[in-house]
């Protein structure tokens, strides 16, 4: 184990610039095992929507690594995480994704706890026992505009308030908070989670993969080689570029902040965002360019919001379109397995059926997910070989990826010094 | 391995008392392995009964972890066991679990053996060839009044003689080796082995969770805090113990062994007894509280016999009632999976559908296995939380609980110290 | 790990001679790398035949542990060999076993690959990138007379020249390269890879399970203990070895060599080979043993050529009968599992309902691989039995599995020497 990690230290220091990883990054259950704990369980980490627990007595559970961790509506409205487990003989308190409580009762011997995490009863425990010290454990949270991060670590990165300070205004116009899950996808994936991360961190791959995502989305808003484009798609590159200064200079004087941040690797809780011009009707991510839901998310009139792209590290993406949201989180299972959670959100009084279809919300995502899922696979496979090695990324296009690679390794160095 | 194994040292000389086992105990596969070379390898195991195998050349065969062992009745009516694999090129004899033969013959080169292990005939293999260095190997085994214990070490556990004297009289009069199978069941429970022993070692979760097996048992039977009681709970409660005393007065004047012995840690093979009266009618472990079976097991007429249980350390428990015997048998499969035998035993004269129905027969503890089968379930997905920690047991409830661990710890420190 | 190396050290060296191997050759995952390390990455490997790629352009690919490999037919009619990896992200290139390409071309971003490896072409990669240093990796590939062997080790095993100098007038008769694919099975047997060439190393077991094989085999040609055989078993196999002598006599005449060569333990690409009588009508591996197909392999115009058998160490075996060939690859897949590839070709010519038909052409080999499939699983099972002990070989009927055993251990040995 010790000469496992001591390697590991060696991969770390050892990673070539501008190169994907070395194999055991992406196959080793060892350095999974080391992801888990330096990166899932002292990050912060996004796992849901506060429209997961729309009332109080509402709980939604889920799993990072081994932690089922339960997010619970309090009766004061406020949510709260707790690790799902029972302080008595350790039982899974929650095995539903969902439900509804008015307490928190074990099901193997009664014990209750509030929805605050307090012990209320435990009985035949006798009088010597004390429940003040057998409350549920906690775990951090925090609310972004509604996007709900939580961390494992006792002491949780301290730049969460800055980046809210900067990031809630892209969000805040967008209304989380006043929309529902109008549907989610849990989509296992055949590859390690940070392959799933690169993956969605550069479009290269997407002219020949995603031929519906590449309908509202322009490709040259991801990176091109200007040495290699011809008269008429360097005038195209050209006319974008105007098209995206144009709509930010818009936007942002409607109140909507447009331009990009980019921090993926300057800090430890990493994150991007930019609010980037559609094509088509330029309205929304569907087959049609043209909103999926007829009720706005926010009080902006006009449609032709494009969509804000939203990105943290470890764990997420993000677009916000003017009529719905669609939000991803990352969960690794092990070190060949991840799980994709994506989750579309439409106005809370949007009614199914009348103001949106769902087949016509989910169809664009939904496709790229499946196309993305064989991809990660393709490449999990590939770094099992003997014959595999870190291949070059493109400066023009995976300078992205690189930063998510650059970020990683630098937070694994930290914590091998630690 | 080493650091793991001192670490199991550590884990086991640091458990603390009246606590649950810390996480590893019920996750780790090297704690599962250490299990199984110092328990499993080398205690008495029950297996199964005598009418597994009631006919000269039958033969069943059981695992216990990687060893398959066969038991084997011989043309003299003695049962034998030997490890199920043939000397030659190491192939598994028999792949069935009941059959019967008259030689065991090895399916690949035709080797032969005798009901008693002796190699007959071994083809081809040269005038140097010495059959007689190349019996089948025998294993330990020893059958308490029908009920099949066995032991892989080559010195067993030295106490079986005495307890076979002290628990013989509870159990011979119902006459284990007049019975039939009537019924078996092999249920698979997500968690470590030593969960489903906690959870037969106490009651305590009955009330909630085993409609069904509190229709005939009595909850009081099982332990309660007396101060938590009120007033009609505490004379209901007293009422059942003059029950408990007055029934195993009238039992034993009627020449049945009815009260307890409890020596679940004080012994290398740990076991406890106690013949417990039962609610409603009285006779059974069934919906109606009425035996099953018309015919009785034993001579004595009267139906109204309660139910002797019995336990023992590390893995099985029994319930021996007027008509009918259910047991049970404890088969660790790996660290987080549990194979659960339960047997239903009748009188051999009976006749299914004449003289008992197995629906009725079957219903109360197939219900209840299915109940402590989730519950297992729970208790291992808490443990591989990060967030679990040992939780306390109720001094009135789970003192068996207790009993159970203090023996698995002390087995484990024995194990360690040679 | 490097205590589980020594101790293989100590395996190696501690072998006992005429018997099985210890346990852990048959169910250790760090034995199983150390296998495929040692024997399945340094030494010739057949995986199929030129058939397999009939035109230019054509694909197969075939895996070895982890190491997916392509073989591919160039325009130039050569039969290449690389490792299945984009040297960009590494993603796998090919995913269907067999396919038809012009140029190879990676779904993920479209690096282009031609059919002798070169990158022909990568997007955005900028001008300082170096396309002539990304071809893929090459592997060794050795065609013996249409038979394909590979070597993924930089220096392969320098002694292929002499066998196919020695086994090339063999074989050639066959035809490998006239002959088509008519059918191929894919089966996974439940047990180590050395467990399954055991198995086809001796015939010690074919009597007791292999009543198809045994219509066209004679039993005598594997080795019986003459002081077991009564009068008349004696005499058949007096006749059957004058018969062998004769035949071989006859066939060399014929300008077909067919005289044992007997190498499998005396060379690092061990093998052995015989031409072989063949029971009733003589003529192939069917259950009324005349031809499956009417239209013979070879030239020559007699039928009745018996069969060319040719074993390889670590991993094949072929019948070369006068109407077909029948040939085995055997690809380990982890410490409990092998594949047996199994392709009968037919004369190119010949076509399927008219001149031969699938199920009589299958049906000897399809029950024989099915009932070996069995045998190999039930060593399987008693090797990981605590109670397994290396069993004594036969010395009249398990030579040749002595002789794989001895040439595994040295080239082991050989291994961890270096």
């Amino acid at each position: 184990m010790l000469n496992r990690l001591n390697s590991l230290e060696a991969l770390v220091h050892g990673r070539k610039a501008g190169h994907s990883l070395e194999a055991p990054f992406y196959t080793s259950p060892e350095i999974f095992e080391a992801d888990m704990e330096a990166i899932f369980h002292r990050h912060w980490i996004y796992v849901g929507v506060e429209p997961d627990v729309p009332e109080p007595g509402d709980v939604a559970s889920v799993e990072i690594g081994k932690a089922s961790i339960l997010l619970i509506r309090d009766d004061d409205n406020e949510v709260r995480a707790f690790f799902n487990v029972c302080r008595h003989r350790g039982a899974r308190l929650i095995d539903e994704e969902k439900t509804t409580v008015g307490n928190l009762v074990c099901r193997y011997h009664s014990w209750t706890y509030g929805l605050d995490g307090r012990l209320l009863h435990a009985p035949h425990m006798g009088p010597d026992f004390d429940p003040s010290c057998k409350g549920l454990k906690p775990v951090h949270l925090r609310s972004l505009e509604g996007l709900l991060f939580v961390c494992l670590a006792e002491n949780p990165p301290e730049d969460f308030d800055e980046i809210a300070a900067r990031m809630g205004p892209y969000i805040a116009p967008h209304n989380v908070r006043n929309t529902k899950i109008a549907y989610q996808s849990d989509l296992v994936e055949m590859g390690n989670w940070k392959l799933t991360i690169e993956n969605n961190r550069e479009c290269y791959h997407c002219e020949a993969n995603h031929p519906e995502l590449t309908v509202p989305l322009f490709a040259y808003g991801f990176g091109f080689a200007p040495e290699e484009l011809d008269p008429i798609d360097l005038e195209n590159a050209q006319r974008y570029d105007a098209l995206r200064q144009a709509s930010h200079a818009e936007w942002e004087a409607m109140g909507l902040p447009s331009r990009e941040i980019e921090e993926l690797d300057t800090r430890v809780t990493g994150f991007r965002t930019e609010r980037l011009p559609l094509d088509g009707e330029g309205e929304s991510h569907t087959m049609d360019t043209r909103a999926a839901c007829r009720i706005p998310l926010g009080a902006v009139a006009n449609a032709k919001l494009g969509g804000l792209s939203f990105w943290t590290q470890p764990n997420s993406w993000h677009h916000f379109l003017g009529d719905h949201i669609v939000t991803f989180s990352v969960l690794p299972l092990d070190a060949e397995r991840t799980l994709v959670r994506t989750k579309w959100l439409v106005n809370k009084d949007a009614v199914e059926g009348v103001d949106y279809d769902i087949e016509r919300l989910i169809e664009v995502w939904t496709a790229t997910n499946a196309q993305d899922a064989a991809l990660v696979a393709m490449c999990q496979q590939g770094a099992t070989s003997p014959a595999y090695e870190p291949g070059p990324y493109s400066p023009n296009t995976e300078m992205l990826v690189e930063k998510f690679i650059r970020w990683y390794i630098s937070r694994m160095a930290d914590h091998l010094a630690q």
